[in-house]
Formats: C-alpha cells, structure tokens, sequence
C-alpha cells in the first residue's frame, strides 16, 4: 500500500490550488482540511475529493476569491452568504464566526446560504472542540434519498455533525441521514460484499444487504426509515428558512450541487464550563456495556478517528494511486 | 370505542391535579398538556401516563410546588434548576424562557437540570412553532437502549424534538433514538402482529420483527444501527454537561427515573423571518415523490397529529377504559 507523509500530500495540495488561484492563507488552509480528512481515514472527502473540487473550480462552480458576506440577521443568529466561495473554507470561517459569537454569549449560530459542498463535515465539529466548544452544524444537499414511503429521491442525505469536546480525545459524530454513501455501496460492490446490515431497497421492493441491487434502484435507507426520512426533511427546512438560501428541492434543479445552505452552532456554558470528568465518566460508562459478541466493542462517535489518525501520522496516510497520480499530475 | 370530549379530559385532569396540590394555573396548562397530548393521538403520554404521573406525586417523586430557579449560564445559554418540579411544567417554563431569548437575541437556548419526565416531547415544539419560532429540544433518560455493539441498556432513547412553525400545519418532529418503544412493542405483542420493519433482536443475537423476541432480550434497536447509538450519546453528553446535571449513567443509578436534564432551543431569524411559502414549497415536493407503493403517501413530521387532532376534536378523543375510569376514581 502507498502511503505519503502528512506534510507531503498537505504541501502538494497547496501547490495546486495556488496554481489555481487561491491566496497564501487560504490555499494553506484549504489544503489542511483535505489533507486532515485523509490523515482521519475520511478518504472519501480527503484526497479522493480533491480532483473534482479542482474540476469545480476550473469549471467556475467555486469562486476561489469568494468568501461569507454577512447579509442580515437578528443578533445572535447571524445569515451570511457564501458567494459560491471554496465550500470548506467558508465553513470554517463561519464555524469560527459561530465559536467568536458563543465565546461572548454563551451561544452563537450562522446560517450560511449559497455555499458549496463543506467535504469533510466532522471538520467543523473538530474545529469547535479544539477551541473547547460543543458544535453543532449540518449542511443540505442535492436530492439524494427517498423519503419514506417513496422510491424517488426527494430528500438530502443532509449530514450533521455534532462536537463534544473532551482533553483525552474530543466526542464528533458526522452522521448523514442515509444509512450507507453511494460511495460505500461502490466499495462493498467491488469486493463482492453482503452489506454488514441492510441498506436500501432492491427491485422488488425488498430491504436488502446487495450493494449492487440497492444502486440500481436508488432506494438508499434512511437511517431509523421513517426517523431519518423526517430529520432529514427538517434539517433542510431549517438550513434554508434560517439562511435564506436554497432548499433540497431548488439544489435538485441545478446542473451541479452548488449554492447550498448550512448552518453552524457554538455552545458555551457558562462558570463552570465543560466537565471534562463527566464526558470522561459517561464514555466509560458505555464502554463497559457488555458486548453483544466476543471481542466486540463500544465506540463513542470519533474514537476511531483518534487511532487512524495516530497510525496515519506514524505510517503516513494511504493514498489510492489513481487519485495521488492525477493529483501530482495537476 | 369509548370518547371523550378535549373539555371534559382537560377538566377532569383539573380536579385530579388540584386535588393533589398543583395551583390553579400550573394545574390548568398541566391539564392542558397531557391532555393535548391524547387530542393529538399521543395517547401513551397523555391520559395513559397521567396515573403513574400522579403516584410519582404522592410518592413525593415530583414536588408539585417546585418551578425552575436560574442557576448559572452564559448570557444567552442559560442553566436552571428544575428543582424536581412536575417535568411537563418545567419543560414548558424553559421553552417559554427559550422563546423570550430568542425574541430579543435570535437564538435562545435553556439547559435544565434536575427536572422530571417531560411526558410527550413534542408539545415544546408545539409550542415553539405557535409561538412562530423554530424550537428544538431533547432530554436524556434512564438507561434503556443498548448502544451499538453491546446487549446491555447504557444509553437513553433520548428523544429530539424540532419543530418549525407553519401557518399551514406546523412541522414537528418528535423521534426517540429507539426504533420503536416499548409500549409499540407491547401492542404488537397483545395483538399478536408482527413489527413491520425489524425492531430489535432475539437471544440469538438476530434482527427481528418478533415483539416478544425483542422485549425478552431488551435489545431494541437504536435508529440506524450504530448511528442512533451515537446521536444518543451525544445528546445525553449537551444535556448534561451544558445544564451541569446528571447524565444518563448517573439516572441509571436512582430507584425512579427523576432528576434528568434536558435543552431547549428557540431560533428567529431576522427581517426576512421563516418564510411561509419556502415551508410550503418544501413539502409540496416531498409530497409530490413517486410512492414506493400504490396509496402510499410521504408524510412530513406532524402532519398525521393536525388529522388526528381535527377528528378527536370532532369526536371526542378515544381513551382506555381502564385509564380514565382510575383518573375518574381519583
């Protein structure tokens, strides 16, 4: 397996989006976030991503210069508009907007309306805790999933992120609302896998473990069906009614995802602040449930993120071939 | 089926809960809560709880007198103390205070500790949507979900509400981390039917439909497999560590479940508010998706209560015999 050094896929990268156009600091930050998905075993929004993020950008779907502009609001709940900037980029100024805003009053919350695709959106939520704060954001999305009772995709997968920080190892959950990604539905396919549990619906309107069936129907699973199928909707209400900016139905009619809504919360208690005993005590009290089988394990939402990333800073970070060829190509 | 009139519910509940000490006013809206609970179709948490409500009174499990005391916070992230006051007045007090923030700052959030059993969720984000905010709120319980991994109870079902308001027909979503609770189980079982979609697993450590199966393993299935068992989690960890109260290992260990901790949010977005029309076009294209079956329909999250509120408003609520033949001899 190849495997590259932090430094050397984060410098590359900065190499090609200077040379296509983005500034020093921003060219600097955008390759860390990458290049951070990577070293985290987010493969799929890491280094994979890259190429058609370049695409995006000589296509003309991503402003490299463009960042948030605060357009209205009522205070605290701060709307700004991503001008169709690098869609990492202007979430992480918005989730940095969001932490400034709690660090004065306890709470702060950016919509931001016509943006791009965030990547990687436990990045945000690592972003809040190494500032000692819980986040919380979600983004839409493009229709990508049937809603409950239907086989069209009229839903977004919509994922949300929620951040508990913690010394020993900070808590990110990074959940999409659809069970499986189309790209883990690739994957098992082409190593001829049974899903682990069912993931959508074949032809016959069946639940099923077959990777292939389900991508040839489309009919991905929420999460929880009908549970999912309604948080989904709701996360969608909320990111477009609160930034102002287009909803799943209006992404859908686009050539492109592009021009999507997010929003963004920081929490700050107050005195006594964020009991890092008690997120202590309440992991190790699910860790020692007991497991269902021989050697199985509970995991809190980012423990494994923790171990690939200490491996992939030892190891360095795997890279697939195809994709760190046309990178280095670029 | 044996009806009773919304009036006659809420009056009778009036009597019950004098008789016990609550004043006149909480007695009202406490009245009013559960019994708007049973108008709207949520019959396990409106009368069906009420008498176990009442014994946890006489038990001296809720102080009837008690209302929630500012403790501590940061500006707009505010922690109470619910000083072991009834759970539906407690929650509605905070939603309220929620609210009165929000109004001002655009964002309000309350996090309340030590309080009781909030009986139905979503009557905060009922609340919420009338009030034409957006209301989002969840509380921890006692342990009864397996987290993923494990056939032992250490996280809580952890009910979400989020509620977005709508002149229309507001959108309420009110989901548990569970699949399905325990009191749907026991139903399918008394009526010996199968669970439509798989609920849990058996001994043999299998997913199935079999409600008996499931409640004499306990291992119901959290929403999503591994992803609810993660969301619940961190709902438990904001709960606590925002509110400084106990977490669900620490409810786990009292001999009633009493003294929980919960969150509300209240969101206002500025000039522009929640546009009306954007709600609508919303679920107009949701509605309008291919059902998956003939006379299928997708529901979004509160539209099934507005048809069931209008029909038990017409004809009177349906009630359990057995429940309000106890609450008349009370």
């Amino acid at each position: 397996m190849q495997r590259v050094s932090f430094e050397q896929m984060h410098d590359e990268l900065v190499r090609v989006l200077s040379k296509v156009g983005l500034q020093d600091q921003r060219a600097e930050l955008c390759a860390r976030l990458f290049a951070e998905a990577s070293l985290d075993g987010v493969y799929s929004h890491g280094l994979n991503r890259f190429p058609s993020f370049i695409r995006d950008i000589r296509d003309g779907h991503v402003d490299v210069d463009a960042s948030p502009t605060r357009i209205d609001g009522n205070h605290l709940l701060e709307q700004w508009d991503g001008n169709l900037g690098p869609g990492n980029l202007n979430a992480y100024e918005s989730m940095d907007r969001a932490i400034q805003l709690a660090r004065e009053n306890g709470v702060g919350c950016v919509a931001l309306r016509n943006t791009n695709h965030w990547m990687r959106g436990g990045s945000y939520g690592w972003q809040a805790a190494e500032a000692g704060l819980i986040g919380m954001c979600w983004t839409n999305t493009t229709p990508n999933l049937p809603p409950w009772g239907s086989t069209e995709a009229r839903v977004g997968n919509n994922p949300l992120v929620i951040a508990v920080p913690r010394p020993s190892g900070h808590v990110v959950l990074d959940m999409a609302m659809s069970q499986y990604s189309y790209g883990k539905l690739e994957t098992y396919r082409r190593e001829n896998r049974e899903l682990p549990l069912a993931g959508g619906f074949n032809k016959a309107g069946q639940l099923t473990t077959d990777p292939a069936a389900i991508e040839e129907t489309g009919r991905v699973l929420p999460i929880g069906y009908w549970k999912g199928s309604g948080l989904a909707l709701v996360l969608d209400m909320m990111a477009s009614v609160l930034s102002g900016g287009d909803a799943t139905y209006q992404i859908g009619q686009k050539s492109t995802e592009r021009g999507i809504s997010q929003v963004f919360f920081a929490l700050k208690p107050g005195n006594s602040g964020i009991s890092a005993s008690q997120v202590d005590a309440i992991i190790h009290y699910v860790k020692q449930a007991q497991p269902a089988q021989p050697g199985d394990d509970v995991y809190y939402p980012g423990e494994q993120t923790v171990l690939r990333r200490r491996e992939n800073l030892e190891k360095g970070i795997p890279v697939d071939p195809e994709y760190w060829n046309q990178v280095q190509a670029m």
